[in-house]
């Protein structure tokens, strides 16, 4: 039985060690932003810089493992039926559309919709680090350019994560045009308890 | 007059908006860890999310902007000899040497070294953001693969930040073998004071 995550909003839950979650696509071509904290001490939390330099990688996918600022295992991606994630890029926020976008006035923004549903459990805007950006589409070349393109999940594609300790978790279905295409969609969630 | 940071060290020090920050590389193939903080508020603070989304480019260098978690810009980069610098990799800690290097006991860090010198300024270990690692040549390929090879800095290559607000710094001289071809050596900064 699936969560439904409505578009350009999010859900903030915790899962204990070992646990599997699977964020699917369910029409095709739509983002969620994840950010990741220990669940028993929210200072410790998912570091983009950390994971890249532990997994030589700037591309995640099957095998791989997300790791925290203490440079510790957080999470296994156990299976990723798109293959595309991005960690590069730290949530859209208001600015994204007022300085990227040229957007005037309020727009949905990733980081505003993490912010509000982790507020409950303590954290501030300041504390939300870069985000695992499941399916997010982000192209580079080797002179560095990058390039945000429409996601290549297509309708049920999946990703599935071990929990490697007690996470407290946030997922969005993004309010970027740039990150799907222009269509602002639903993610769905679900959670295999193993303990 | 240079100020001369030790091999396997870091200085921390605050700068105001418009002054200039030079970071000299004195012997060449050297690398410095640089995490910038506002200095009114520590929870503004360096962004490698924000600042690769805002400059759409992994490799930064002359014209570009270094934005913090709040997007705004910190420091503008006005000059840079080499032209070569990182903003993927999270500063060298205790970790990456026991778990990448297979390296048994303690060993200097970028991280340990980071904290100990911003201790004074209220910040701890958990607060210090993936660093902007000047002169760090990590090279990467369109499937993702992150090779660090040594800098292609030379003796007296410098590179030169406006800053754009009032800024806490820290550099380090690099503590890792594979950023700097193995010998470790100084950094050499020097700040122009324009109020």
């Amino acid at each position: 039985m699936n969560t439904i995550i409505n578009e350009q909003s999010a859900q903030a839950f915790t899962i204990k060690k070992g646990d599997i979650l699977t964020v699917i696509d369910p029409l095709g071509q739509q983002v969620s932003d994840m950010v990741v904290f220990n669940s028993l001490d929210h200072n410790e939390k998912l570091s983009s810089g950390k994971s890249l330099d532990f997994e030589a990688s700037i591309l995640l996918t099957t095998g791989n493992y997300l790791w925290s600022n203490r440079s510790n295992k957080m999470m296994k991606i156990i299976e990723d039926t798109n293959g595309r994630n991005d960690f590069l890029l730290a949530p859209c926020s208001q600015e994204t559309f007022t300085i990227m976008y040229n957007h005037k006035g309020e727009h949905p923004s990733c980081l505003n919709n993490l912010y509000q549903n982790l507020k409950p459990y303590g954290i501030t805007t300041d504390q939300i680090p870069t985000a695992f950006n499941i399916f997010m589409n982000v192209q580079f070349n080797t002179e560095g350019k990058i390039t945000v393109c429409p996601p290549t999940s297509k309708a049920g594609d999946y990703i599935k994560f071990r929990a490697e300790m007690d996470l407290l978790i946030c997922l969005t279905a993004c309010s970027a045009e740039d990150s799907n295409a222009g269509s602002f969609k639903p993610i769905h969630y679900n959670i295999e308890h193993h303990h």
